[in-house]
């Protein structure tokens, strides 16, 4: 169940067939997630997220892909997002994401929660050695 | 301003100093940051605290402890914050973070939530592929 | 599956059935949506709650009730409640939005998530100019 | 305070003296606030946000200029950024929103925060009507 | 520093003197805090609040005040609003909760923003045992 | 579905075993409720979030472990922690929770949704009174 119907292939417009292609490309398979699909509502959003997910989370860097995933899933398990919590655990496991490393990944996200909530049930103020400016 | 008064060395009991001078000696360092001060108004709760930090952020693992702040980063942004995005940002560039890499950071962060968002109102139902049971 | 019983009419209490019934004649349709089934276990606050929805969505006023409708599904979005996405984004459509309008409201609660977060993880200090005090 | 120095004119690079130039120039004002001066700390991504601030938030369409700015603050909100929130109050303010508009508006994050919670406590099952596939 | 002037007692109109009145009263005190003198900006709004916070937080029931006031920190806490954090923390010293008390609070918020963050991360499906429909 | 496999009690390996056992034993019950079936994919870290568990929510202290559970609901709610809201809510049935309770504590929530969302939108400033330091 989605607010939009998810646009199959058959269903698709110019502007959106091509994304999707673009997408099997990409990524080496023929299978299209149903985010983007949902997103197909808005052909221009559409192109434009996929464009900035391309070049945020693929293209050379200091930080490699996987790392990218992790930092991913930990906004997204934030943001409480089950549906990007899912496919970006997928996403990470595609790209070598070990039981080890997702286990650490897990730590850190569980810690930071605590930490997070204790931070700001305390209102702590910040220290001055944390100011750039 | 915090809800807590905030302890200094002095006012520490012996519990909470005992604390202070494992930070301190952990971290090469004579400053006790707010973060520690504030929770010392629980002292089980501060040796809780700093103990799964140590655990989590530092014991050897597949992830090297930049990439660990990193994702503290990422998780202390979503849940907003304030004093945990100040005191993170500040350890990850004490552990060598660059620029390019927190520039690579904040655009995943960013994509992330961009992506978030469009999931959460699009309700978008998760792929069975997804699913690992 | 919720964690109280949803409410049918015919369990319905006397306080129960009158805004069941409210509801109905003020929407022009037999269906109650199961949010009100379920905030049935408390008569007080269903009555209260239907009383504000009411007011604050269908009054008279200087924001028309569809600009309201998408209000609410960003408020919605960003708190990742999946029931509110769903029933607001229905009842927007209910009112009239096009879907030229929603792809314009899912950009914009895209940017802000995008722009809320690159602030709150760079700890941006509110310009004095913005101050009214 | 912030995670990042605030780049003044002086100190900006040509990339990012290139993005506060149109940032004047669309605005018609010469001040530059504090969101863009800490986010030139990556000229791609100011560079980036800028054009999407631009697209999403001024050109031609179905929502006027204030009803997105106030769609805005409703994100900005419910994601407790401080910074967007006294900004896109601003900007609102700037774009001729009444005191009256921001009652309501406040009126309708109210009402929705308070039913997104209590939705989210009752975890109340989607209503089979809303499905739209 | 907020979005809108603070209301003082010389510029209340008569309906912002009523509630304002009416808060020193039931409180006892002179002081009207600033979340009152910031939401007079809408009589309406600041009205309905007031007597909802009469209503759900010293009504007799079967929670008692200080309990009550533990929970509203705990959600504030969640919200990561700062000034709610403040303002409820010094109601609920106002209303005797001890040091002792005030401990376990927040190593209950603390444990379920771990867990709350595991079981988003995991994506957990809830357990048919749970279901009362 | 979730992101990792639920671990049956055949597949357990002996530290999940253990921990496996402690809950039935502690419980009353051979129900092993799934998220410490996902959680199983981290030995160390189920073993670490069962021992907080029991001291947090069960250790002898101030508050009462129904007002303990009340204040955990009210963060998941908050966290919009589906499972847990779910989970958290039959345990504090399971502890006695009365339906005057559970009107009380929506009441509370809904509250202090609709505050925190009027603060974070306002930005009030926090007064000084309520500073402790």
């Amino acid at each position: 169940m989605a607010t939009v119907p998810l646009v199959s292939d058959e269903e698709a417009c110019d502007a959106v067939k091509a994304v999707f292609e673009d997408i099997r490309i990409t990524r080496g398979t023929d299978y299209v997630n149903n985010f983007w699909r949902a997103l197909a509502v808005d052909p221009a959003q559409l192109g434009s997220v996929w464009a900035e997910v391309k070049a945020v989370m693929t293209s050379p860097g200091e930080l490699d892909p996987l790392t990218r995933e992790m930092i991913y899933i930990a906004v997204s398990t934030a943001n409480s997002c089950a549906y990007c919590a899912h496919s970006h655990t997928a996403a990470a496991r595609a790209k070598g994401m070990t039981t080890g490393q997702y286990r650490e990944l897990l730590a850190v996200i569980a810690l930071a929660a605590r930490t997070n909530h204790l931070a700001n049930a305390l209102q702590i103020p910040v220290d001055g050695v944390f100011d750039l400016n």
